[in-house]
């Protein structure tokens, strides 16, 4: 059911922002405010909501059923087959609210080339909507906090089953075919986002996105991991071992170790995300290790996996209570290996961090 | 490698549309022009080519390894870290190529908060990229043939795997879990999109994403799958049953089944996608099941497994050689089931059609 309380604070921020309404196209902010989990794709589909608080649907009658059962009452649809374009429909609906020729934002979940299709058959204003619902989803309350610390056990207890699951002469993508399995074991039905398991040298690719390699003896591998609890995400990485490290490995280990530290204990009253990432980033500098560590140290999570706020420099807002984000300093290695320890951490009401993580940070070696 | 002859022939049309450049995002255009294949996120990453073939690609650090790998020698990278913009770097890249000021398109995987942010720091036209490479994606040569012809036979085996693995009892994830495995072992290493597994009455959503529901006795499971060879996608769907068929089933599936036929038979020399639509949904029609078909009967399909020709009302462009795209009818009743049958099918030389897939159409029953 489309969330009345979370409509009525979006409209209000539209206001706020001189804005007529807002576009939001399958995403975080869809889901968040409609409860509707869905891909995008080239057919277009969301909700149109204006100032005033009214909207509208889009779907083509493919998706009907499954938009029906998301949103409940809403008090206009704009229906379409296949064979017309969705513009006259956007149309339609715009007209009903009365925004023609308005400021319209347009979230992150549309694509340019639809938001195109409708400045190319009405007259609009376009605005960059990315940041709208962002300020509202960062706040999480208990009930979005209760799901984010339960998705974060289930996915401690992910690494602890790989950790006794992973043995050497395993494809990355034996082990990578294991997490959702571990994941519905305990509860969580839907992945955060495609988990990336980058053995030996593929762990200097932060975002690697292979598969094909064989685990070694004495070998390192990242496993960044995620699931879904009633929505809400969770996204934890643990850099464990098959054997021996080498004294690099845990020079390398042991510093980022100290920094993935530094970052959590940075989150307290008046804190910013910059403030967080200095924090993290300063230990792997001060080691000598700055320019093997190029990106941010966190990003703020919850529907989404990736959302607002980010642990990175520039970001001079402060920290509040019910912002949950990763801190997830890396060292990576080209060529060689790369380390990255991962927890997520709440704001508590006092301004102090609560990491929603409970697996041990030192180092793991897999089970024989 | 960035495909040079690939790019050329881009340029070419960007010049005959009188367009100064396109930008491409992460996106079946950007793995069809720099065999880059990977997931469009909140960071900004693409290709720009300017109408005299001249280009520059744009990655974050963190992406950038990935990026080298795919592009090979690309003349200009344009740099930033997390902590900087992209719209300075995405400036300096069209200065360098001098297309300030000038026509860009955006494509498809480009968002619209993206684009929205280009235009509010620099002079540029915006103008909707969406078909530019449409019409050259849609002529697939021998080798892509080849691809799609592989993938399309994995898929068929993959059918007949759950025929023998879909047990009344199992979940509709149970089964859904398996069909990566299946097409993993057929050589097929990435799903094309998620697999449907839609049992009973969660037939009637054509595009049906849940999981939960118990497959039963004389049960019906609509199972729409695809996997990839090269890049190159199947996508096929099945109507298979758990025993029994009533006489409602047997009529209604009989009756999808001759649509399917004649879809594919509609397609020779001269004839539309709007034909192929119309002949398979005049049988649709005629038996009075008219309203329960309320998609296009088709897609074309290569890289993405939704692109140009559409089998749709309204698209009266001559099919082509070389063109390849889904005849999947469906009939979808509400609160009982559904019935689709999907084969994919390549316009020879001659403007008949070869159906790429062979598992048989006729009624299939699941081993006991």
């Amino acid at each position: 059911m489309i969330r009345k309380d979370r409509l009525e604070t979006l409209a209000k921020a539209l206001r706020n922002k001189g804005l007529d309404a807002i576009y939001i196209g399958p995403s975080a902010d869809l889901e968040y405010i409609g409860g509707l989990d869905t891909l995008p794709d080239e057919r277009v589909r969301g909700l149109m909501v204006a100032k005033d608080g009214k909207c509208f649907a889009m779907t083509p009658l493919l998706y009907k059923e499954e938009m029906v059962n998301a949103f409940g009452d809403v008090p206009f649809y704009s229906e379409w087959d296949d064979h017309e374009g969705f513009t006259d429909a956007f149309r339609k609906g715009c007209e009903h609210l009365g925004v023609v020729g308005g400021k319209i934002a347009f979230n992150d979940g549309v694509r340019a080339v639809d938001m195109l299709a409708v400045r190319d058959t009405m007259d609009i204003q376009m605005v960059n909507g990315c940041d709208i619902l962002a300020p509202q989803r960062s706040h999480k309350d208990e009930e979005e906090l209760d799901n984010l610390r339960k998705a974060s056990l289930i996915a401690d207890d992910v690494i602890e089953k790989l950790r006794c699951y992973i043995r050497p002469g395993m494809k990355e993508r034996d082990v990578a075919k294991m997490i959702p399995e571990f994941f519905a074991e305990g509860g969580a039905t839907k992945p955060s986002f495609q988990s990336i398991v980058a053995s030996g040298p593929n762990g200097s690719m932060p975002h690697y996105s292979g598969c094909d390699r064989t685990i070694e003896e004495n070998d390192i591998i990242i496993l960044d991991i995620g699931g879904r609890i009633n929505g809400y995400c969770s996204d934890t990485t643990r850099t464990l071992f098959t054997g021996t490290p080498t004294e690099e490995m845990k020079k390398v280990y042991e510093i980022v170790r100290q920094a993935q530290m530094a970052g959590e204990a940075a989150v307290k009253p008046g804190a910013t995300g910059q403030d967080v990432d200095r924090a993290a980033r300063k230990v792997i500098i001060d080691a000598g290790y700055g320019k093997y560590f190029f990106n941010r140290v966190g990003h703020g999570i919850g529907i989404a996996d990736h959302e607002s706020p980010y642990m990175i420099e520039g970001n001079n807002v402060p920290l509040e209570p019910g912002n949950v984000f990763s801190v997830e300093p890396g060292i990576y290695l080209p060529g060689k290996f790369g380390v990255r320890i991962e927890n997520l951490v709440a704001v508590r009401k006092d301004g102090t961090g609560e990491a929603l993580n409970h697996y041990p940070r030192e180092i793991r070696i897999c089970e024989r």
